[in-house]
């Protein structure tokens, strides 16, 4: 991705109205329990925010008409009409064909297959409309305002619930022949099962590194017996104890780094991009990159890449669909 | 890499004798015993090849040496003059800073370190000269006359003595920040070793899938008793006694085969290409490439991606070397 210019010569942008610094785009992060919505000038500040839940959404349609509703009230919100806004960008969290601007499958939103999400913007709200997989988002955010500016080769790891990565090759998204680079929550490394995993089902990796994964090893040595702290730990607070001194929260951790260090390993051998962006939750969480970071260091010696925490945090995605509503706003 | 309309368009090339047809490049695969030269004409075609040792030998000066006086004796086998010769290239067993034209570390040719192999090649030849890693001239021989015609994402596997991959990503080349991209001889997988590995040591995954770590995986299995067939088989023959029904034999092959079926897996999530060229002398042995095969379709099910043997084989490098040669007699 190029830098800011683009974005920042107003000059270059088709008006839509008599204002140009009224005109704005809208960005949606459409997540598997909630929605979020943003409203941003054309130099990408932020206007207004709010979110919806999709607990029990499964009709596209519904998810585009709250999206509609959620952006017109955000427009009144910053005192613009719906003849100000340019473009809305779209991340789905699921395998998306950009080109085609299909969601071809997800195992949220109650498993949608080949939803043609941006046909649906672009009718349903009257401007020009771009989709994209929301943890490459979370890549194009970061690369554009967060840990990996100016970085034209790394990996953003989103370890939330899930676990996915977004790569930036030669400064662009890599997507792969099928829409699906990146699917690291299913790789094998010294440690996770070998089994086949059945439609639906998390991961071999994701199992020790995402948020359920490491909730579930908590549970298991709790039902062993002999832990004091309470069973129903979130990974964070897993590693929250950790820190706070219980070995057995530090033995959830440091097998969760030691897998992670591995992951992070063996794409660096593929990839060998300097740089590792750890984001979601999870991942953001300091003990799980302090104790990675270790793990990756004993493997690579002084050769290996730099692992940092998303800058943007929950933000990322947001900010990368920002991005990419600008863009198609732009484009000719 | 664009199909071969440059290298058919004989109109396009500057010519440097009144008869374009006897002009020609030169080809070199620069190996850790032996050195191999190719002649071939500008259509690639080739029209005189031969080698040469490279054992002990360490100073570059004596490699470029031997280079020229193989393509000089090729050139006179061939009824051609020097001013015949438009470009030369080279691959070199080690990390290749293509843009540098340097040879930046290899643990062949008694440990080179920044090397500038293209350099030296153009003093001593008197031509525009080339140099790449030797996998990656195996990718591009694959994808320009080989098992990887047309096909814009796939990697290519070298496993003999050593382990590497060429990646090809939208038709180039794939090197990475530092020229290491694809060095898959180091990944971790179930099964593999987790130590760090110490310099100019075989890689965790090597050690189970190349030449030397299968023939001292059988020799262990021989040291540990009641095997009837010799202690010393290269990996090959190792694969040939599994093929005849020897169940020692077998269980080396089955492990070695479900690593680089683990190897494969998590690369073609990373990369998420549609083929993967199995080459090298071990990497071609049709036992090991039906049962990867096999551990591999357990894991993706129907939509992983397909597994193809080099069709190029031995000659995949030094094809390779001819297109880049080609190319370089052709660039502005």
């Amino acid at each position: 991705m190029p830098p800011t210019d683009k974005i920042e010569s107003a000059e270059a942008m088709p008006e839509v109205s008599g204002n140009t610094s009224e005109e704005c785009v809208a960005a949606v992060d459409i997540g598997g329990t909630s929605l979020r919505i943003a409203l941003a000038d054309m130099t990408g500040s932020v206007l207004a925010e709010r979110s919806a839940s999709t607990v029990g959404v499964r009709e596209a349609a519904a998810v585009i008409e709250t999206i509609r509703e959620g952006i017109l009230g955000l427009l009144e919100q910053s005192g613009r009409s719906r003849g100000h806004l340019r473009a809305v960008a779209a991340g789905a969290p699921g395998i998306t064909d950009v080109d085609a601007g299909v969601v071809v499958a997800t195992s949220y939103l109650m498993g949608w297959r080949r939803v043609p999400l941006r046909d649906l913007l672009e009718k349903g709200l009257g401007v020009r409309a771009a989709v994209e997989n929301d943890v490459n988002l979370g890549a194009i955010g970061e690369q554009w305002r967060g840990a990996a500016r100016n970085v034209r080769d790394f990996v953003f790891l989103a370890i939330g619930t899930g676990v996915g990565a977004g790569i930036v090759l030669d400064g662009e998204i890599f997507r792969g022949t099928g829409w699906m680079a990146g699917e690291i929550g299913y790789m094998l490394v010294p440690g996770t099962s070998t089994d086949p995993v059945a439609d639906g089902d998390a991961g071999n990796l994701e199992n020790l590194i995402g948020g359920e994964g490491i909730r579930a090893q908590w549970q298991r040595l709790w039902d062993a017996g002999g832990i004091v702290l309470p069973r129903d730990l979130r990974a964070t607070e897993v590693f929250d104890q950790a820190r706070a001194g219980s070995l057995s929260a530090d033995s959830v951790l440091q097998r969760s780094a030691r897998m992670l260090g591995f992951a992070i390993y063996n794409m660096w051998l593929m990839f060998n991009c300097p740089l590792f962006v750890l984001g979601g939750s999870v991942g953001m969480h300091p003990a799980l990159l302090e104790a990675a970071q270790t793990y990756l260091r004993e493997l690579c010696g002084e050769a290996g890449p730099d692992l940092a925490t998303s800058s943007l945090g929950t933000q990322a995605q947001l900010t990368g669909a920002v991005r990419l509503a600008i863009d198609r706003a732009n484009a000719d």
